[in-house]
């Protein structure tokens, strides 16, 4: 295969945008990207565009034309990809082998989501679909409910405790302080986080991420032809994607995710590298307990070690990895087509030295883990500087 | 790129599943695709599906994974392609870059909708979601209201008749009556189709698609191992793919898809071909005034010429060139999502001369044309035996 590199990246600010729709949040991502890619919009020849939810959120389907519309880059040709909160990640992928197959030099990536239009009872509905309808959410199993169960599961298994999972969170909304793009730039303590309301037992409000509006681009180029545009590329070097049950009650085990497993395989032969190889990743955190999973499914810790890892500070900033340096889901918010492609933009600022207060020093080899639902998606990449 | 072919295909038949739900119309057309393939399931090493409005229709987004996980295919990466009623299209497009970017070498693509769970209002206003949600459904413009403005300026501009729309009907149906996957195995005449009653006027019951349920699938594989798999592969030799503005009213033109132009132009190049060198061509008949405008845009006929030549017969079963001998989504029907697959399955059973009574004769190339929403999506595809 090609090589393929990011060469510019652009972000919203996540939080809630009472005064942008969803065309104004992909017009802000876009042309912010375009600008850092040094790229002419006529340079870009193809978009890929992750959005879980537009046709229950906004009641718009059609995602890839109205990008295209919205940013004047017709006939462009520009295509939607869905795989619920992984929708990003999946898209990513899709640019990537677009550009891979010959097809296309330089390619938009972007992912958005606007989930404040609604009530958040239609928006945990809308996200509820992101399971199985038929057996979970019909049911009454929505996400905190099914992380919950998994959550239950880890703490018998492995002892796993609440004020742990509370770490995840506490160190989530400190590095955010340092993210201007991040919705809680607020820093909590574990006592702020034991204390906040029960949401679905034992995940409290503070170890549950936000419904949030943002989004994300990067503009992705053949390795070969990337210094054209950008003096300091980030290359893909990996990218692994694996699918399990949709359904929580099919599996064999509540405590791991398979598909994280074997994303992770599939992107750490491609970038033959191992797990301690890893300065930095940005996970999937939209609960804390799933960060705990994925540090232990993506090889950072042994399983059932995740808790005590990130209570002892191995997760922190520049300790053994740092986990979500960007604040997380959890604290940069997850406006959920958008998380993949923003866990993209984070690596890249981070590889490129752009990442201030919350640089990661010595940043060589970066991961990015993108789940879709309660993990019936994952997608994985790494990223190292071309 | 690397050469792409179609080694296997399946199809459910089209109509309303009472007795079938979304993952049993996937099974089938899956189950078929894979056995008319000759592979294992354990071949086949990603999959992409096409569907438009599942969150809207049944609650449930997260295609991919539901479709691997109903497969028995976990963990197989899985990812959904939406581009409203050009998801199928899209769907083909990124198995297509899959493996010619190398990733892979065997991918199964599919589409699916499953569209009479819902009312027909509610599937209305999940259709119209395709078009521009702010500045056209909201204001009431469903898709016949579209399209009957595009009738409308058609006539005035060009004097095409409401008999020459219905002559597109008349042919379709009068293919479909040969086609065991088809939904209206029934031919109509002129007469029933000019007494039918007006939906939007000028368009008549007959003269509109019909919501629909069904599934398609076809097994790529790259063409230099497709024999090993199947005697008779049929190369996919050109992918185009073009936006417009997703509202009409944005347009310069209400008389022709300039999507459908510049996709058009984009397979014929791939191609090394022209319009006069297609054989048979499966193109988007949502409505029949869009059928009349296929045969121009690809340019099988003259701006202004396409009711005409229908109602010359210029269109009907190895005539000039045969348009849509499935019956199109007229008569065999259109599941949004599967559309797209099933014009694909159809110019795959042609170029292996399977396609029973409606075969064409001395078919050699084959073009298939799916439009997302009023036109602000097209896809084109040309096939040729390996």
């Amino acid at each position: 295969m090609k090589g393929v590199s990011i060469i510019g990246v652009g972000l919203t600010k996540f939080g809630e945008h009472w005064n942008a729709g969803f065309r104004e949040l992909i017009s802000e991502a876009a042309g912010k990207a375009i600008t850092d890619a040094h790229v002419d919009g006529q340079d870009v020849q193809a978009i890929f565009g992750g959005c879980m939810a537009s046709g229950r959120l906004l009641g718009q389907e059609h995602i890839g034309a109205l990008i295209a519309d919205q940013l004047g880059m017709n006939p462009v040709a520009s295509t939607r990809l869905e795989a619920a909160c992984a929708s990003g990640g999946v898209a990513l992928r899709a640019g990537i082998m677009a550009v891979a197959s010959g097809a296309y030099d330089v390619v938009a990536v972007g992912g958005a989501e606007k989930m404040t239009e609604v009530s958040t009872e239609e928006a945990s509905t809308a996200l509820g679909g992101a399971g199985d309808q038929e057996w979970e959410l019909f049911n009454g199993a929505t996400f905190p409910a099914l992380y919950a169960l998994m959550a239950r599961r880890h703490m018998q298994e492995y002892g796993t405790s609440e004020e742990q999972m509370a770490a995840c969170a506490v160190k989530n909304h400190a590095n955010a302080v340092n993210n201007e793009f991040a919705r809680y730039r607020k820093a909590v303590t574990i006592a702020d986080v034991m204390k906040s309301g029960y949401i679905a037992s034992p995940l409290k409000l503070l170890d549950c991420s936000p419904i949030t509006d943002g989004a994300a681009t990067v503009i992705l180029c053949s390795s070969e032809k990337a210094k054209k545009y950008c003096d300091t590329p980030v290359e893909i070097i990996a990218s692994g994607q694996a699918s399990d049950t949709l359904a929580l009650a099919q599996r064999t085990t509540l405590t791991e995710m398979k598909a994280t497993k074997e994303a992770a395989r599939q992107a750490y032969t491609q970038a033959k590298i191992q797990a301690k190889d890893v300065d930095f990743a940005e996970v999937h955190d939209c609960f804390t307990i799933a960060e705990v999973m994925a540090t232990e499914d993506l090889g950072f810790f042994e399983k059932g070690k995740g808790g005590p890892a990130a209570a002892a500070g191995e997760t922190a900033l520049n300790a053994k990895v740092s986990i979500n340096a960007s604040g997380g889901l959890k604290a940069k918010g997850h406006p959920v087509g958008a998380t993949g492609i923003a866990q993209a933009v984070e690596a890249t600022l981070q590889l490129q030295q752009r990442a201030g207060k919350r640089q990661v020093s010595n940043a060589e080899i970066g991961l990015t883990h993108n789940v879709g639902g309660s993990g019936a998606t994952c997608v994985v990449h790494v990223y190292k500087r071309l």
